[in-house]
């Protein structure tokens, strides 16, 4: 164990540990999901990104010398690559706004920058995490702009995965385009149509979806970085942050611009609550698309049966040959995990009071998770499901065949009274207690 | 147009109005939702029993002469009577607490109880709102205790409509006794029942719900009157305390006892956060049958079809003789109304600060709302749907008959394994794409 | 009274009422909520528009006769010129997927259009609210097209009245541009702003919002007017559709198009879903300000102080003087309830089910109620509270002057270790507890 | 890799595993949340407890061989023991309503007994996870008596964890008795109090939750254990019941009863539903006291500053000697956590479809983690903050002194009228810009 020291005094710390008394505290504070920010590694390299545009900028710019700059930027980049995975311990449902996330950062950047320099850990009269890894920064304004990052970085793997799932549906609207059958609105029959066009209907309504995802880079695009502790810019000189923005776009490849508002963007968490409404839609959709898959192949003999899904698992431990919808039923529980989320993120964004919210740390905890989830569902969705979709066209054509569904088609002739008449009559001819 | 004054100036109040002046400025402030708490009678009759018990023990302890008293003690049994009640015109989702409510009724006593003594409504120098009508009290203990009281009234309806409701579903029970069916897990063949045991359960889930109303009088019996602003008491000496809840217990016919820490009592909300989220469980099981019923009566040809729910409307403009479960389908609805009321009440709950939560109006806007959704609700849902419904045991049976039901019950002599093939052949036996 | 028919058979109607047999029926079988469609005229003029236009087009096409057409185009036009409001009884939260809600308007205007020819009511074989009013038309293409029209037009108030809120938020900004204050955050001292920067970002964050608004017509522009019951078009040519389409977009000014999956849209809700998440984040800020404003508003003598709402109610039945920020609380309920109506709308979205989502009157009403709690919030906001808000710059510059805000600009000089030495100095120095 | 089957067929299992074929299965295909069952222990045990208690009742009742039933005792004993930790892995966002679990379950328990008898993992002709383990049982009623048997071992450390929090605020409560202080609603200055009153105020209302807690074995008491797949109790005898679950209540401790109607608790999700309510409730005051506690501890310079919280972190990576309240900002953030996964909960209950509910295993996960956060954080906030808060009388009294809090008390002898004009005087006097 060696010591390390902060503004509240000192602290013992795992040899092995790269960080610092403040994330030594923060481990001890925060103890309760069990998950550590280690997990969102989206969000830890992000926030390496930050430090590592900080840097650069810093020595150019000349408030940084090379010597302190260089051993800096490699730590950064080597936590960008994947390294130094395990050494990112805080709880995500850390109190602080996220200044745990950015001290662990910072003190995990300082003490491997000393490593490489061959200083021991915990010198911070050479290389120290607030004065030089964190030079022009606060966290209130690295850490949302590493949300942003980490949040657009996400995206590109769910869009993807909605992309494979709308594709596996449209192929089977295709395969299926042939087969007639009964439409049904409000669980009654209506009238025909084809199973091309529902499975069809299931791959375009994803789509319009990937759409939306469209725009979060946009929608992310806007940074408070440089505005600091509340968006005055304090510390932080304005050819610092044209130019941090600047480096740090150019880093990530994402269209970053500075905040029109850095008073305003230093609080305002509109933009996670439109995305996790975004997410919540799709949630909603998929979980539709999973509710009517389950009900078209509800069955096999005592239900619709106009499908088969793949069998996945043993459906019981106790019916034999049951085999049951696992993969829908797991979609429509990511999809409540996911329509929850969106809750935690809208309670968190109206609690955020005067100059900052601090809720953040729960907001993109929240919209990570529901991130991976909806990828992981419509991923597992398109390929241990959607793929191996069977029709059943007896079924199908049966049902059709049964039913009233041909009679809305004579109402111009015939009237809608008459025709009704018809139905009733049809209804009534094989002793089906009718509805009617 | 009379004038009438407050501390804040003077007002225009229409001629017929008993209300003054800061009701009249509440009706301009809170103009948004269109509602006004008239629409509430159990609020505003339980307000009106506050005062009624306030005044009688008032002047019983000498705090308020008789002259005064007598006509105020009359205006309280005319509002308590359904009187007046028109005057309350002060929206459900006003600010400031719910003091616009209680001086809607502080007003419009004082008035009424001016014109029974022949004065000039605003003549406050004979009987004022606030030293007269609210004696001893002050909105935050006033309006908690009328909400509980509202809330308890409210609660014996809904309790009635759901034994209704279980009875439909009992008698139905012993009715459909005899008919047997496919039990569906995952909406996948399961094993066999009876239509009887389906119909039973249902009246015993509610029937549970019905013993937690039961305990509702309990839950609210507790009541911070006469611990004024903030619980304290300033004001409202022990003996007045003592008396009026007894007064009130007497008027009302409740339990009601005082809180044991009326400081917490002044700002606490759980009660309400637990009364709504039974109310929500009741919604969601009303909507799990709903859907239950809109399942089985699926078709009348293209669906299960084991059960034919009454016709109740045309259901469509365009398809000749469809019938649609309309009741159900409102019932839905009402538990999602329910459901999103419960939020709304979650987050006036933790919205509370320091003395006294200031969202308590939205608060019971929504549990009365949900309250008479509910009764509403199950109403319909026993007279116009479940009374109503005739069961079709060819289907039950054709359903069961054609499944892998009756495999189960081999396992026991011929083992999981050898019944899991067993049920794999029946199933590939008539080309049915078996999803096993 | 007088007896009319439709095919469930013969129901009584008050002889001063236009409607039918099956808004009859319908307003005894929801009799719930106590709101009828009524209540919400942006969308019963958005149905008279749908009729209005396929009266039009079905007589340009020559599927309806001259004599028949005119008083249908008549009566719709009364009736969206404002006339017959008291004719839509039916309760919002109806079931049947909003077919009573068109048949309430079809039964309306034939009546209507019976009565301008000189026939009594009933006359349908004259003409008939299904086979004329409703001809080539399906409650599934007209409602949620009707639904489209009146939300974009809701939309354009709530709209105007964030603009106004924001300008007034602007206005003050540059009002107070001159006063110092303390910038918090965490609720703890940070580092110095203006109150002027403040007030500014109030604005700006609105103003985003409006920006998003400025969407909605697009994202409802595409409708699925001409796909009748399931989307398939049954009894609507494609040359209707086309001519439909077309003339609703003259008739209401909106860039309306056909769906480009008529399937699809016949049962996809993702756009109320969407459109309900952004009046979410909408509430959201707007709640979040409310919060912020009664806490700089906190005092006056014993809380923050910095700043003083104009007096609107007298704030208490008992405490003399107190004046309470009512108009921010009802801001606050208002956003509870636009959140809580934000889970209703998912709820009912989720729970569509094959060809059509039965749910979409509950979804109509949460978001008209929602468009008009949050324009009449933002309104009564800008008008009854931004607009006479005045600052305390003594209180903003006692606050600053007390607190450590400064020594954060000493970093770069001294480092961040010595300037925390200074911090903690300064805040024992008088004795404050401190935190530190 | 050794090879296992089950009925889909042939599948490769890592050597080590004590897993079977369908565990296996289960891996790959819910591959989603990267979270196992194993990480609910409480589960865990809990499945194992109702499976030692059917081996011990089968082998009793003459259906299991002793040499059958003695390994799978002792391999259930070993896993409540805590053993075969690491053989949980199925996520628990599973589809299937439970089946993997359980099958999870019934697969190591014969493996380890075969492994105990010397016998190679997968000799299921030795010992069958379904004949043998899972004998005269369902996931049906399994893993609905688990999850409660678990829940009401889980909520034992909530409940000691409130009243531990209870009692740190009773005893600062007692501590703080002698502190006047101003008392506030709607944040604005109202009556006095003490310091004290609002600490008590926060223990007893946390005591009422722990009241509540209490009912928590009586709610979940009534188990489904042998109703098997719907809950007419196939392939297991009335005999078999009662005494299972008397074994069941031994063995756990816990008062376990038999539904009264089997079929119904066999879906029945309403016990969930309320336990998430009752979370909520307890999650909803928490928030509201950790508002406070922040609220209360603002400043320390610019803030209330009436009480100091004990300094747990540097509160800033940029402003020196910045403390903030990072305890109370974490139980802000687990309240969030917790309502929303209420609405999970919720919407998974009202998914339950005819005889099952198959959304369980993601209303328990909700359930679980909401439990464990809950408790964490109350001892967080118990240990980390409550204990060490220190007051700040100079600024009670201070904030006392300036306000009109004496005012009220006038009342009664000056009459209200008169008393507003006092407070007027008094707030305009020193140029404060009053509210009034």
């Amino acid at each position: 164990m060696r010591q390390d020291r902060d503004s509240l005094g000192v602290v013992s710390i795992d040899d092995n540990a790269l960080w610092g008394a403040q994330t030594q505290r923060a481990i001890a504070n925060f103890r309760v999901s069990g998950i550590p920010i280690g997990h969102l590694p989206a969000l830890v390299h992000a926030l390496a990104k930050v430090k590592l545009a900080a840097a650069r900028v810093n020595v150019a710019q000349g408030r940084l010398s090379r010597e302190k700059a260089e051993p800096i930027v490699r730590a950064s980049e080597e936590v960008i690559a994947g390294h130094h995975a395990d050494q990112f311990p805080v709880d995500v449902l850390q109190g602080g706004a996220g200044t745990s996330s950015n001290m662990n950062m910072n003190e995990v950047l300082a003490n491997r920058a000393l490593q490489l320099l061959g200083y021991a850990r915990g010198r911070h009269d050479i290389i120290h995490p607030n004065d030089h890894v964190n030079l022009c920064q606060s966290t209130n304004d690295v850490y949302p702009t590493a949300i942003r990052i980490a949040l657009i970085t996400q995206t590109a793997e769910l869009r993807s995965a909605l992309i494979t799932l709308a594709d596996e549906f449209s192929a089977k609207g295709t395969e299926f385009a042939g087969i007639e059958k009964l439409g049904r609105t409000q669980l009654q029959d209506a009238v025909p149509m084809t199973l091309g066009q529902e499975f069809t209907a299931f791959g375009n309504t994803l789509r319009e979806d990937v759409l939306r995802l469209d725009e979060i880079p946009r929608l992310f695009a806007e940074v408070n970085l440089g505005g600091t502790a509340i968006g005055t810019g304090l510390l932080a000189p304005d050819t610092y942050r044209t130019a941090v923005i600047a480096e740090l776009a150019g880093i990530t490849g994402l269209p970053l611009v500075s905040s029109a508002d850095l008073i305003e963007s230093s609080w305002d968490t509109g933009a996670f609550v439109l995305f996790s409404g975004m997410l919540k839609r799709t949630a909603t959709k998929l979980s539709k698309i999973a509710n009517d898959l389950r009900l078209l192949s509800s069955g096999p003999r005592g239900g619709l049966g106009e499908i088969a899904l793949p069998p996945m698992q043993p459906g019981s431990s106790i019916m034999p040959g049951k085999v049951n919808p696992v993969i829908p039923e797991m979609v429509n529980q990511i999809a409540f995990q996911v329509i929850g989320a969106d809750i935690t993120v809208t309670l968190a964004a109206e609690a955020g009071q005067l100059q900052l919210n601090a809720f953040e740390p729960v907001i993109v905890y929240n919209l990570m998770t529901a991130l991976a989830l909806l990828s992981g569902g419509a991923a597992a969705l398109a390929k241990f499901c959607v793929s191996g979709i069977r029709a059943n066209p007896a079924a199908c054509k049966a049902h059709l065949d049964r039913s009233t569904a041909h009679i809305t088609a004579l109402v111009p002739e015939i009237g809608y009274a008459r025709a009704v008449e018809l139905a009733k009559e049809m209804l009534s001819a094989d002793g089906v207690p009718s509805t009617a």
